[in-house]
């Protein structure tokens, strides 16, 4: 630190003493990334100068108080341009530079290599290449129609993620919407990891794209801070969401780096990186007060209206219900109770019966066309926001978005998806459109919660469960009606499970969830005529699943026989395995006979019977099994 | 059937006659879906036109012979109008009126709800809706650089699936190439599942759109057949790939549904059908015989270079090498004795080491930038076409294209996948780089192969194994340097697993893949310090499994502690109590004491050692593991 602290930069300092931020980020750019020993300072000197503008004259933000409700966000997409980010945070005042060079990158500390929300001032976790965009169309759709509020929403884009879908699926949206407090800045710096990017500096290439799905485009230089700050302007005028095409240059200001390729992803040895300081001009100590929020004004959102069912569907046992109806009439009638909760369609409202919601609450529902990546974006930039939201389509089409699941689950959200039409028991449509991977992809996802009820009460009740639970919730409903197995009132505590059958001496323990309840439950009986006695399990909780009432059933009867609608990897065999092997009463006595009917061939098409026969799960395949376990 | 078969239709045939061939397609598709009780008709209706001017005049194909190499290729990425195509096969002479009219989505049938390629004119499924286009480019340019072949690519989609990114994702890589030979045709019949789509009938918004990202864009009323032959007539001159935007209506023809929202994937009921039927003037039994696949001429494609190196690559043991470098040494001397074999790159070939493939075989490799979707449908394109593709990136981005490689499946695809920097192994990057959910996600594919070397050697051995593997095989692999622990010439078997450390008292198992198995050998030799005897398995083929192995190890031993450097859901160790499960003899003996370690928090950055030493998998997390079991 050679030199010392100068006067504050704002909104009324001049484009002199921006430049002179400007060089203070790369400094600490290539500093840091030294420091650590790795990063990406070459992507960073590149943006520099965007972000020298924006935080100076343009985001309206508080260092000091990133929750204020008023203020403008920023996501960067490029989050391997991180060290950029940290720069502009010790710019900020709001961390210090011994925090920025010794803590970045390294264990156990919030600096690291790509920015995620342990951060006071970032709302979602980047590193994912192409997800930036769509978090902030969900966010600027949260601030517009749920907020009422006037924030902007500001997206700093590398060129290489342009290719992506997920960004123009995103920006489609942002066309769409018209969401004018949506800005995308793309640092077109020409060079990928590996080399030229696809469209290298064809900045109008950018521009037509963003002009043909609805965004107004500008193309400047990005390193020229006037004409920067005059995009700027032009994109916080509230007439149309806007994407500021930015030729840049990667290694800006470092001449042995500069527009080199090789240079990504690499910090500079330490001699380089003292040359590059000195020709960066030095160390520089610049503080950033920049536009601050508006003041909170009272929030002109359309009041939640009163509109739909105020209490939940309630069911008689025996009546057929599917639980994909249960769970769209208890999400809508929980949309009166709780105005945080929004519902996100893609365009399949009227399968999954999401549209329930529309009709009652039509302010909070939001049809992001056929388009699963961004509906989970947009219900992740809710969430960031406050509210509750419950994304559903099928349990097939989930699959989709499958990476922004794993990257909400590192934003730490708090979110419900529900996937509809789940497994072979959907008929006649086909494997295409069978969830046959789901429960395996929503296990995996770091502290999830997975349910799959077996009727139309439960569904209710666990849908209404899933408004106060901690991050990722999945719900897996059926498409068929089955008859309603549990009388109103009946508790489903997440974690728990239901023991539907049992006797003093039962034999064999059938375990299902979903549909395959039913067939436990039908090949129980079957089993009864013969003189065989099984109980009944539905484990309508798959994570966490109730290790009690398995070991108990395991140790009760000896015999297991777990019976899905799903592929055999991944699923309720294997959490039940796993519940069975981590307690400490089953390993000490001996584990049960074992076995696992899933979904292994290739489905086709058929009747719901047929194909949960042709697979192997349906009841006479149940009684078979039980019955060999019992025979062994 | 009452009317009489006519003459049969070609090229020839004037557009009176086609209109005729068009009404038959309705006829037909209104009739297999009454007639099955589900379907998409009003789908179907909307695109007939332009279905029946293609098969007549432009679509070179020999129905007889679908495996013909010069044939064309047609992709229904809208592949809910199955009954349109259906039609088109009983068109061609085929299939059957009886097939289609008494088998279409019934089980054990052909004729399923969603083509798949069981049909021997079909190459993709499809039914996922957005992946056409995609798949429909890999096939492109497979023709163009792979075979030399001169056939050309239709694409028929919907325009509800234009709100998915993979199209614009596909459709920037038709630009990029410059794909002559392939020409999308958008139904635009407005109407989508639930209601008006996105952009309804702006057609010049799709035509801005597709001009944007480099394609010739051709607007037309799909109902005008003459209009619709000269625009397949343009996008047929080899000159540029083509965009053909159709304005349709939904349910043309039949005027109690024509554009009438509420009746999307709604069979008509057999009153209305009648009348239908009726009203596109009965059945008809007309032939189609349109173009042949031009002869087959020599391939002029460029021959296989024989650049690289010709043998795999030898590791001494003891050196250290990361497992992703031996991949890409492995792969580039496979490409030199398997000319069949591509490589497909989603930017990062420099740090897959997928590049070195690049540098051996330039003409079977293919960078598709950051666009994990489009990568593996180009991958899924070759494979159709013959190639045995090898598509590389971050095992974490896999997740990206999830939907894709669960289509693929069901497409009965062979191609192997590569997923690099697996786990929190990867060390500073931080979590949004880190693969903890792929072995779920790829263990719960049908049909799939899962492997994950520990050493170089066994990567080279893996990587040469997958080029005869059927169906979709992985190769997880890690970014760090480990020492080589097999001499060169060691076969390690699909199936098997080996046991590097073991005696005749072992107390306890340690099973580890990849980068744990290293902590379970330092482990092993800590416990031996202590007198603890320690058998080590390294489990190198995860799917499938040694079970053989597995129940032995727990049989003489009577204590696993499996280790994976992934979530605890769906991974190595819910596989080897899959095994064990299902393994008789563990059954019939008492089973094994279990510990599973593996990632629960949420990481961050830091080194390798200290992330799995965080993360609760390192040896010292080991030892006391074992130690537990042992002393329990």
């Amino acid at each position: 630190m050679t030199a010392p602290p100068t006067t504050a930069l704002g909104p009324a300092s001049d484009l002199a003493q921006v430049f002179e931020l400007a060089q203070q980020l790369r400094v600490d750019s290539v500093r840091a990334s030294t420091a650590a020993g790795s990063g990406h300072p070459t992507s960073s000197l590149s943006a520099a100068d965007l972000m020298a503008v924006l935080m100076t004259r343009h985001l309206r933000y508080d260092w000091d108080a990133p929750d204020d409700p008023a203020a403008d966000h920023l996501v960067f997409s490029k989050g391997h341009a991180s060290p950029l980010l940290y720069a502009m945070f010790k710019a900020a005042g709001a961390i210090g530079d011994d925090e920025l060079m010794t803590t970045y990158r390294r264990s156990g500390h919030r600096l690291q290599g790509h920015p995620t929300p342990v951060l006071p001032w970032v709302d979602v976790a980047t590193g994912s290449l192409g997800q930036g965009v769509a978090y902030g169309v969900g966010m600027a759709l949260a601030g517009r129609e749920l907020e009422g509020r006037s924030y902007r929403v500001w997206v700093l884009c590398g060129d290489s993620e342009m290719t992506e879908g997920s960004v123009w699926e995103a920006l489609d949206k942002a066309g769409h919407h018209r969401l004018a407090n949506f800005t995308a800045l793309i640092d077109v710096n020409r060079l990928g990891q590996s080399g030229p990017t696809e469209l290298e500096w064809d900045t109008s290439a950018y521009a037509r794209r963003a002009e043909a799905f609805g965004c107004r485009a500008i193309v400047v230089d990005g390193h020229d801070l006037a004409a920067v700050d005059r995009a700027l302007t032009t994109a916080a005028d509230g007439q149309a969401p806007t994407v500021v095409v930015a030729r840049t240059v990667k290694g800006r200001g470092v001449t042995e780096v500069a527009d080199k390729n090789g240079w990504h992803g690499k910090p500079l040895p330490g001699d380089m990186a003292d040359r590059a300081v000195a020709e960066l001009g030095g160390v520089r100590d610049l503080r950033v007060r920049g536009p601050r929020p508006p003041e909170a004004t009272p929030v002109s959102v359309t009041p939640a209206r009163t509109g739909g069912p105020s209490s939940p569907p309630r069911y008689d046992v025996g009546d057929e219900v599917a639980t994909r109806v249960a769970f769209g009439s208890a999400l809508a009638a929980l949309g009166a109770s709780r105005p945080d909760v929004v519902a996100l369609d893609a365009e399949v409202g009227n399968s999954t019966h999401a549209e329930d919601f529309r009709t009652a609450h039509p302010e909070r529902y939001f049809q992001t066309y056929i388009a699963e990546q961004q509906m989970i974006a947009d219900a992740v930039g809710m969430a960031v926001r406050g509210f509750r939201p419950y994304a559903t389509t099928f349990a097939a089409f989930l699959t989709r978005a499958h990476d922004f699941i794993r990257m909400a689950a590192v934003s730490q959200i708090d979110m419900a998806l529900c996937g509809t039409h789940c497994g072979v028991e959907i008929g006649a449509d086909g494997p295409s459109q069978m969830g046959l991977e789901d429960l395996a992809m929503m296990r995996s996802v770091r502290g999830s919660t997975v349910l799959y009820p077996s009727d139309a009460t439960s569904a209710v009740a666990l849908t209404l469960a899933m408004a106060d639970l901690d991050g990722i919730s999945y719900l897996r409903t059926t498409r068929g009606a089955y008859p309603v197995l549990y009388a109103d009132g009946e508790s489903f505590p997440v974690g728990g499970s239901k023991t539907l059958r049992h006797g003093d001496h039962d034999e064999v323990t059938l375990v299902g969830a979903g549909v395959t309840v039913h067939e436990c439950l039908a090949a129980a009986e079957r089993l009864a005529a013969d003189g065989v006695r099984a109980r009944v399990v539905d484990l309508y909780s798959v994570k966490p699943i109730d290790t009690e009432a398995i070991a108990r059933a395991a140790r009760d009867t000896g015999a297991l026989v777990v019976v899905e609608d799903h592929h055999p990897e991944g699923g309720i065999g294997e959490a039940v395995l796993s519940a069975l092997a981590t307690d400490a009463r089953t390993r000490a006595s001996a584990h049960p006979a074992f076995a696992h009917l899933a979904v292994t061939g290739l489905p086709g098409s058929g009747t719901s019977g047929e194909l949960l026969d042709a697979a192997g799960i349906s009841r006479s395949h149940i009684v078979r099994a039980a019955r060999a376990l019992v025979e062994r």
